[in-house]
């Protein structure tokens, strides 16, 4: 594809994200949230139109039509990440949640004094707080995989953490400040070899690469719907059976029990032991058409254009003066996320005025504190990018780049 | 107003909600969730369109917008329920997470050994598990305030549950099963006179009749959007800012930190302390269009409506051969909630059969098992009414009910 058909492919996806239309913005956040394609703010709307009632619990046409979706919602999801069945598929608020869910359940049947687990120094807090909480209460012990100043464990820092003792190993896919990835698969396998359940963040893999649960063999996934297309509130947390049907439940209430007395309650099977409460329907239903909208445009296409861009934006702020990428010195390693630090103007700075001239990116910690205190750093502004980002918004945001240091009165 | 008044009045009404021009269903099961209005679906949308970024943590125009509605939403929640102050307002997934944070995180400031949680028999599961759970983590013991078969919790009752060695008191302000209201602000004064937390459950009570959380002087409110006529996956805790401030969190991620190190964490300030992870902006958007909705619309009319409503179905439904309608004999103190059993027909039978007419209504234990087992049943039917039900809706489901003895073979 010559860059004038990617420009034009470009015009052309972006024709299916309302945002696009009706705000003034270079959007280059896309790792905080993605923007909706008209396809799944449709269905949220059309399930409120058409197939609106409690899912689960009803006897009547309408209640079975939205339990129906529902759980083809679920299987959808299931396909989608390759996992053996659908009750391995737990609907949660965002990859948080199920993050947290995993750490309390698992902790509960794994854990005891003295026993490890081990997280990667890149983990997003939401990856890192529950451990330490599961830690806390267990008296288990925390610790931490190295990474390299670039973003990269190597086999022989990931093998020094995992010890006799080691229960669980916890580890983001793609750091969201980095945008290293890590080859999860090869670990989860070297953890199975020994008992250890290995879970995966998949907030910032799933909406990019193609990820199958079965293949990768990892025991959990935990991921966002927010981030790949599809509302907030909607998020998956992928079990193995086997585990699930182990742990205990996480929320309790109505719709993960079979029956309940004053003293005590049986609770339902996977994947409903784990949903207490109304569920959310609707997002369940819009992310299911976000995933049709992903297969439907296709992982060969969203790579494509996110790894040019990629590279596209890498060259040009690597050219800008004072600007330094943080991680990988090699593009190809970034996966879309460009964290960076421009000398003398603090992060919060940079982001602002590019702001004024429309363009949005996040500065800060990122939810990753230990590894910008690993890295010597405080804070970062990160430009992150999806498919329907172009060439010519890069453009944008270098030009304003390129101008922030001389306004600050640094000269060229 | 004349019977006719009150029929244009609904027809009215109902233009507001798309469902009923696209479904053909008679929909008597709004205990369970609601009808969304346009305004309500349509404010999602908009916050798609115009305003989606990740709120909280940007630094740029769309994400300054996003921030914005989210918070204005909360203190539209804030003002809506009468709180002092809109950091007491916590959005959650549904009612159930509300009840869950509260009994989990309070259990932990509050709770020891020989401890007493005091329910009422009438609670919906996601007001009874959390506490089993709580007092099976703490030593402390749980205990039920009885009701008489009509649902009534007369002060004895409620005052012989109480001990030196109560805590926390958890009730529902209207039953889910029998409608009935509980005093819980005569409860709330006793209990805080000896020192005692009081949670209330307004997930029936909220979107029927007006709740101020200062006036009834709870400590707690726990209530669904989706059952007030916003969408499924967003909630609201109310709390105390005192008792808040105490709490340890309830999950642990990004946005309820001020800082992190490997080994501990500094949370950041209520709210946000409990709300982990990327918020649910979109939902917290659509439920303050909810309540605008309300509000403009006017409780004294969905009131009126409802109550209108209910006695006209009481009177009809108890004319009927075999019906026998759970809870109070009085029509009033139903507040739109008749559950009643069949002679000879199984509540599931009975469902089924009003389906083939199109008619939606709740059968089952409905999540309050104590409850039915204290009553002496194993289910029941339950038709749940909103201010948009209408006289003639009723007739449908009445004329279809008073068939079905006879369809089964009873004769008349």
């Amino acid at each position: 594809m010559n860059k004038e058909q990617f420009r034009q492919q470009g015009i052309e996806i972006r024709k299916d994200f309302p945002l696009f239309n009706s705000a003034d913005v270079v959007y280059l956040d896309n790792a905080a949230t993605s923007q909706k394609p008209e396809c799944v703010i449709q269905a949220e709307r059309d399930f409120y139109e058409k197939s609106n009632a409690n899912p689960l619990r009803g006897l009547y046409a309408l209640a079975e039509k939205a339990t129906k979706e529902y759980e083809d919602a679920r299987k959808t999801v299931a396909d989608f990440i390759g996992a053996a069945d659908s009750s391995e598929i737990i609907f949660t608020r965002n990859a948080t949640e199920g993050l947290n869910l995993a750490a309390y359940c698992l902790s509960q049947i794994m854990l005891k004094e003295d026993d490890e687990i081990v997280v990667s120094i890149m983990e997003h807090h939401s990856n890192l707080l529950p451990w330490q909480q599961a830690a806390r209460r267990t008296g288990a012990v925390l610790k931490f995989i190295e990474c390299s100043k670039d973003g990269v464990i190597t086999d022989e820092a990931f093998e020094n953490a995992i010890t006799d003792k080691t229960k669980i190993v916890a580890m983001t896919q793609i750091s969201n400040v980095l945008g290293s990835k890590n080859d999860i698969k090869k670990y989860a396998s070297y953890c199975h070899d020994r008992g250890i359940v290995f879970v995966a963040d998949g907030a910032q893999s799933v909406p990019h690469i193609p990820v199958n649960v079965q293949e990768l063999g990892v025991d959990f996934l935990s991921f966002s719907g927010h981030k790949m297309f599809a509302p907030m509130g909607i998020g998956v947390l992928y079990g193995r059976k086997s585990l699930l049907e182990q742990m205990p439940p996480f929320l309790y209430g109505g719709e993960m029990i079979e029956s309940v007395t004053r003293e005590s309650a049986v609770y339902a099977e996977i994947p409903h032991k784990f949903e207490a409460g109304t569920v959310n329907a609707s997002g369940a239903v819009a992310l299911a058409e976000a995933i049709r909208y992903i297969n439907k445009t296709g992982f060969d296409v969203i790579q494509e254009r996110e790894d040019y861009l990629t590279k596209y934006a890498f060259e040009k702020m690597t050219a800008v003066n004072g600007v330094h990428i943080i991680g990988s010195p090699d593009a190809s390693s970034h996966h879309g996320i460009l964290s960076f630090t421009l000398d003398g103007v603090h992060p919060h700075d940079v982001a602002s005025i590019l702001d004024a001239d429309n363009i949005g990116v996040r500065a800060g910690h990122h939810c990753a504190q230990p590894l910008l205190a690993y890295l010597g750093i405080s804070s970062s502004t990160r430009v992150s990018l999806a498919f329907y980002n172009t060439c010519e918004e890069i453009d944008t945001f270098v030009d304003s780049l390129s101008q922030i240091r001389r306004q600050m009165g640094y000269g060229e």
